[in-house]
């Protein structure tokens, strides 16, 4: 029997429960292993659609978080990267395969063999299912560890362990950059990062929103220009102008329209929206001008290293609104309504009282 | 009044009508033009398309014809690429903008401002529309037109000028080459050169077809497999394999049982369909691998140009059934059928008798 230490953490054990406190176990750190003590954790929507089995497959009791800031308390006799007191992030994921081809050239996301979740995902050293960060501690390889800059505001960098890096891979993999102009569409956790991400990178950033209500805080955020979506003409002004378009909106949408905003060669890539679209391609605009549609999900380990690195040097954060663990029902509700700019970040030092 | 050469030629007065001998006018060569003597034509799809007035627009008389090979029989003052007496091609363009961002980009084919088509595009120096191959002589302008491998078997490079360049460009855009697996939907004119072009760029090459009938040609051409698309135990057995995959299927279909065939951070590229899917994407296993849906049309001329040196140094032309001109109705009752392996060829000496 491997050794385990009990720590306190928040969950839910069926889909129409509030999550509550509740103990879990941790495994003592094995060789690799780091032992993370958890400042601050991310609120995704992930969280609420797991803890709720919107996509089917839960595991309960599902212990959600995955934008996991820390300092590490206890490392493995083999552990090389870390030392006690360091301040590092865990993300969506705590291992994978390390041999397919996709964990050979740093795309542990795209793991063949699937990676393992931070919750959720199969426990390989205690049996069961993952548990996530909304817990006290957390003990991961230090593989799938990451270091967090020590000058940003630590709380507001955990959402970039999942919303920082779902936008930073695509604009990295189709090359946004000084030149290239770049929109994203939807205002939310995703889109707030990929509009400073974006922006960080030195390209031209548009903002597609439905409601005029966004343009002062898409100025704010970094957006060069917003454009009204459900406007005809100000949708034409922007026909052919887009190289790459990050489309982060996390329900069933056309998307049609936005292709057409497409460059030649330009890219549309969907990071929101998971499941069968209702409304079919037209290829026309497509062929006319070597368009795609694609789809991506978060970042492997070493460019989320990259982000934060970058992140570091540039000065972005998420713009956050801190919660207390007791209050994460109550978040749940309020993200369903799009109420928070932009990301619920729990104070983790409110579990341990 | 521009002076003008009357030249005989075969055309269509009407969508309803059989395409007949007429006579059209070619100008006479400006500085920059050379003159060329039609010695083979090919027969594509979207000659029949146009004539018959399929996707509407067509001006009549139509004159099709853009797989084009002859002799240079005259060159204007400026002309520095070619002289008399130099074989040559022209393809689906005639000109472009020249200033635009994607002219400057050598992707005419994509030119903001649109580019002439050889046949029912705008006619700038005689007024009216441009006339196609199907005919004795062409006047075009020297940077529109390609140099042909003289060590080619000449009336089997007529295609590829379209159907070449069409599965080329995206081979190209994509990085087909040693190591990487392509796919190709479909065996027709598109299909056969897209397998033979990407086994020459040392890719290995499947067909997916959905019969059985076609996996010996397939295997003639350079196809390592062939995937019977119907059959769902094939189907599973390629999942996540193909870096790339060239979409030549010309009717509407559903591209996502193709899509799971996609490997990590690959593209389907969709070249044979232009029009409104009706079957919308499951975004599932495009967000699960990076994996992309996208289209594309011909290309510009340099890479034009490219392959066809490519073809001359692997000896690569497309497999052709020669036909007359006044064969030509008859030869587009044949290709409705998929009646040709893979690309009918008019000997245009037939018009000159």
């Amino acid at each position: 029997m491997a050794q385990t230490t009990q720590v306190k953490a928040f969950g839910t054990e069926a889909a129409d429960q509030d999550l509550r406190e509740m103990t879990i176990v941790r495994r003592e750190v094995t060789a690799s292993d780091v032992e993370i003590d958890i400042l601050y954790c991310g609120v995704c929507h992930s969280d609420l659609h797991t803890a709720r089995n919107d996509w089917g497959g839960s595991m309960y009791p599902v212990v959600p978080g995955h934008e996991i800031i820390g300092r590490v308390t206890k490392v493995g006799d083999a552990v090389s990267k870390y030392k006690i007191g360091d301040l590092v992030g865990v993300g969506c994921l705590v291992d994978s395969c390390r041999t397919c081809e996709s964990c050979q050239k740093d795309l542990e996301q795209y793991c063949l063999n699937g990676s393992v979740g931070t919750y959720n995902g199969k426990d390989k050293f205690l049996g069961g299912h993952t548990f996530g960060g909304y817990s006290e501690k957390v003990v991961v390889d230090e593989n799938y560890v990451l270091r967090v800059p020590e000058n940003l505001d630590i709380k507001a960098v955990a959402p970039l362990l999942c919303a920082g890096i779902t936008t930073w891979s695509p604009l990295k993999h189709w090359n946004a950059g000084p030149g290239s102009k770049v929109a994203v569409i939807g205002l939310g956790g995703l889109g707030h990062m990929a509009i400073k991400l974006a922006k960080g990178l030195g390209a031209e950033v548009t903002l597609f929103s439905r409601s005029t209500n966004k343009i002062e805080d898409a100025k704010k955020l970094g957006a060069d220009t917003v454009v009204i979506s459900t406007d005809p003409d100000q949708m034409k002004s922007v026909a052919g102008k887009f190289d790459l378009i990050i489309d982060t909106v996390p329900y069933d949408h056309d998307v049609n329209p936005y292709v057409t905003t497409l460059s030649v060669s330009g890219t549309l890539v969907l990071v929101g929206y998971i499941g069968k679209m209702a409304t079919a391609l037209n290829t026309v605009p497509m062929i006319m001008g070597r368009k795609a549609v694609a789809a991506s999900v978060i970042g492997g380990i070493k460019e989320t290293q990259e982000m934060l690195d970058f992140c570091g040097e540039h000065n972005i954060v998420s713009d956050v609104e801190m919660i207390t663990m007791q209050n994460i029902n109550e978040a749940y509700e309020r993200m369903l309504k799009s109420d928070v700019k932009y990301r619920f970040v729990i104070d983790m030092a409110s579990l341990k009282k």
